[in-house]
């Protein structure tokens, strides 16, 4: 392993845990951010200012660097390609993948296509839509770009919900409401030569975001996840995948598992790699180029739970003090109620008692 | 805990280390060092540079932070303390126990004082010590300021040796040399009301560098220990110390332990505790005026080896790539044989495997 520069767009705080791994290995992170008060922006003296559109400073850093990751699917890969000429192969995920995972339609279909359980896709035309609302279906429409933490999720109950976004029916998907008992999600880590995956973890949204994760799952012993598991990893072979994925999964009660959605990046359910195992998200992501040796299936020490540290509103929030647990906090300079802050992650014998203390220590009840 | 800035006095692998802990909390590092492409310079969008004598940045960050923090003892406490004015409050540890401290004579006075078990100290008087050396004791000399990685650090057999340090025996300190069985180190973590102490761990120095770290060390049930503890706790707790501290030990072969020397910071003999711990070493040295709640005794929910990755004199330097080892690589500029340009930290069942595994992966014969 040499010395290697990298480029990360976005200065959340992915790109933050990015840097700093990067960091771990030595090696040298440009953040490229709109403020130099972002949370990725304050970890690395290499930071440069971009506004997201000029040409200019992304041509300069991609010249320098070896590797371009993205924090976000909310970059214009058609506008990077136009920016970067030839270094756009320095991009991982490609800029091809990035196009046909980030729009919510091409990867729907691109799960269709390689017969990846998911959710039933029905067409948005307004008159297809309002046959399926008669029949009573449950039906749920999702932006197809820039959605997260559910925002730009709705359902689709009545006419009158119809209505109300007729005119933009072209900018969503609408897939079947899916009744799930639990939701889960799986982290691949793609290498030039190798795929491996994390455990299996259970997530919980609250209104659409996650709140908390856990793991070890033992739904990871269900023979639908045995084969789900196949399937992904012909999957990302197939389409060439580098770096960490993630797939959002829903459980129905009859075992059934669908995928929810992809997210082609590190991930929030995985955010309990970087104290629970010696090859965390970040760090795979941004190792994705190398010629990596790790095993089929990574393995965590102890039971593990996450928790997200959701902004209050208040700043400074505060914030106990407690010795026994890894807390990550982003410093972002704005504290928006709900947002997500920070997080904090319990190792342990017991998940169920590390996700107990976690939702004690930020105040929320145990359900 | 609220958002705290803080700055950090050098630039290598330490503050480094620290800065990126500070980051974890959400905390602002402020790094003043000498040159841009130290360690700890390219970690942080805050980093001023300092040559080690001008007043003007010092001051002014001091008047910007909450805290101020050393990497070394290498600074001279009392021209910090002229241009720090009243901020010198800030720092930790105080101005006074640095002072205290870095010097080897008042360190040793120290442990005498309050009847630390430690080496035999001579007196450096030319005439004493040539009788000594006519008495075959065996002896040693220590630079008493800068020393390090036993550099400042000398054998005195003969009365040539005698002669070639003859002008400038004023600048050590002599004391009878241990014939000890085992290297080993206890770090402890001092906060506003409470001292823990981390499992104690064994040592290997290669050339008076350290090689490697096991633990914990089954010497902890050794009684000669629990009186040392109890001792070392009461030392901290009426100098009123701040912060992590670790005591260098020998044990010999009647299973006494001698101090060796202190080092009144975050030390390489607890690298380990970064990726054993939740609460590490760096991330309890800037907690340390939290009111914080912690146990006597931190203890590893795993065994642990750390192997220092001593440079080769070649750049890059060839790092294998492994995905069950936590790297981290100093990003140092320039790589000088033995110079520690990271470590590598492996956790499991057995630290002699740990250990094996680790002396393997940087090509050291297992002895």
């Amino acid at each position: 392993m040499t010395h290697k520069k990298i480029m990360i767009l976005g200065g959340g705080q992915l790109a933050r845990m990015m840097a700093m791994e990067a960091f771990k290995l030595g090696w040298t992170p440009y953040i490229l951010s709109n403020s130099h008060e972002d949370p990725a922006a304050q970890v690395s003296l290499e930071w440069v200012h971009w506004d997201g559109q000029d040409p200019e400073p992304l041509k300069y850093v991609a010249s320098l660097v070896d590797h371009i990751f993205f924090e976000s699917e909310f970059i214009d890969p058609d506008l990077i390609k136009d920016i970067l000429g030839e270094e756009q192969n320095k991009c991982s995920p490609s800029l091809e993948l990035m196009k046909e995972f980030r729009d919510r339609q091409t990867q729907k279909q691109s799960f269709l296509d390689h017969d990846l359980p998911s959710s039933k896709l029905h067409n948005t035309e307004a008159s297809v839509l309002k046959s399926l609302i008669e029949q009573n279906k449950k039906l749920v429409l999702k932006k197809r770009l820039f959605g997260y933490d559910g925002y730009g999720t709705f359902f689709l109950n009545s006419q009158d919900d119809l209505d109300s976004i007729k005119e933009s029916l072209d900018s969503y998907i609408c897939e079947e409401h899916i009744a799930f008992t639990h939701e889960l999600a799986v982290t691949y880590f793609c290498f030039q030569s190798q795929i491996s995956r994390l455990p299996l973890v259970e997530t919980h949204q609250r209104d659409s975001r996650c709140l908390w994760v856990k793991g070890p799952s033992s739904f990871e012993n269900l023979e639908s996840f045995k084969d789900l598991d196949t399937k992904l990893r012909a999957f990302l072979k197939t389409k060439k995948y580098h770096g960490a994925i993630t797939f959002e999964l829903f459980l129905t009660s009859d075992s059934k598992l669908l995928i929810n959605e992809l997210a082609p990046r590190v991930h929030n359910s995985a955010h309990y790699s970087l104290d629970a195992l010696p090859l965390n998200q970040f760090k795979a992501h941004i190792l994705c180029h190398e010629n990596f040796n790790t095993p089929e299936t990574l393995s965590c020490a102890e039971d593990f739970a996450m928790v997200n540290l959701l902004g209050t509103g208040e700043s400074p929030q505060n914030i106990n003090s407690f010795s026994d647990t890894h807390l990550h906090w982003y410093a972002k300079s704005e504290n928006r109620k709900g947002r997500k802050m920070g997080h904090l992650t319990l190792l342990g014998d017991d998940q169920e008692k590390c996700l107990e203390l976690g939702l004690k220590l930020i105040g929320e009840p145990i359900s």
